[in-house]
């Protein structure tokens, strides 16, 4: 059986919630996170900002063999959430080996923009 | 003569196929796989998906010193494809080193959007 | 107490500020670091054009467990701005370990387009 | 004085010139190199493609201390140039030390889209 690879730390350091969303689809984020391995990956997500202390410990599940698309807007600690419309970075650590993606859709305009980079694996 | 690198084993964890397509362009995902060897790379590739198991061993040959930018949507194991608009995830293994970069065209709008990364290798 | 990771010494070769902002939204690029220390991190930021020396020694600071999301044209030193519809190239250097993303927003055309990647770490 | 880094070899598997343009701006891709030494860097480009043996040994002098952002379209060995429409991948060698960035311009309608990720580093 082949030993699973990946990382158990990532940062993605442009992170941005476009509040406006017009056209058919809706403006939003996504850490895509693929976990390879048999047993779940426990996700543990701190949100740092500008000019405020970080939102730490939010806590998220990816199953064994399972990807998972999570939007940054669902990511939550004591039912605070990311705001819109303001800079922000993420740090994920996770207990096993994973592969971290981030993607962004901004549809602030009806024709929508796109953009993607594999997160920083520390 | 120079020894050839890169890596045998890569994944792209964001992987999504845009059901909708207005405008000239179709939307679409692409795999596009460099292969510098002489020889041919043999690649087997394993789909991932949020709420069920993966679809695996699918295999793609693409020849020695050509490039191969494959469709997504063309890659099937037993008639199955990946349904379009749905979050996936992407493992390219080969037996010999290539280099992998994933790349999305989104023509939902008639506006096309553009996102691209060097996939991750493991 | 987990140590800090990331590097100090970061590169983007494709710099360019469009001229021309349309529509909603202003054309602009960011270099968005992270700083997962808590001490605060000082940058310093070389520009490099194609036609003339660096501009070199532009300092930033960067507060301990906070994100910047750096305007590439608010950079200046001595009064000197990066110039727009230029082709540059940025190296940022750091006393502590940070992450570094890179993103541009073009807004040329009133719907937008949007590009991002993590800074190569040298 | 410091120590400059970077890599001699470097790879972009998805490279395409769109074939059309409309609007305000060319569709158009360049490959940007960033050289940090003080001496020139002397690139040789190789051209891979789907179906026929790849366009080697295109020669691009990066001067010390510059970045040079080159539009794939001026590529040419022995007057032949890259074909539009068509995809390709490219290779980059240096014999010294660069950092190497891609990016495209999609202007097949008006409002153009991007893409942009750091090469490979061999």
């Amino acid at each position: 059986m082949k030993h699973v690879k990946g990382a158990t730390h990532w940062v993605i350091p442009d992170g941005y919630i476009p509040p406006v969303s017009s056209g058919e689809l809706l403006s939003h984020e996504s850490i895509c996170v693929l976990n390879c391995n048999t047993e779940d990956a426990n996700l543990m997500v701190t949100v740092y900002f500008e000019d405020r202390p970080p939102l730490e410990n939010i806590s998220v599940v990816v199953k064994g063999k399972r990807t998972n698309h999570i939007r940054t807007s669902s990511l939550q600690k004591d039912s605070e959430y990311i705001p819109v419309g303001v800079p922000y970075a993420l740090e994920v650590e996770s207990d096993i080996a994973v592969i971290v993606q981030y993607s962004r859709l901004d549809a602030t305009q009806p024709e929508l923009a796109l953009m993607s980079t594999i997160a920083y694996p520390l």
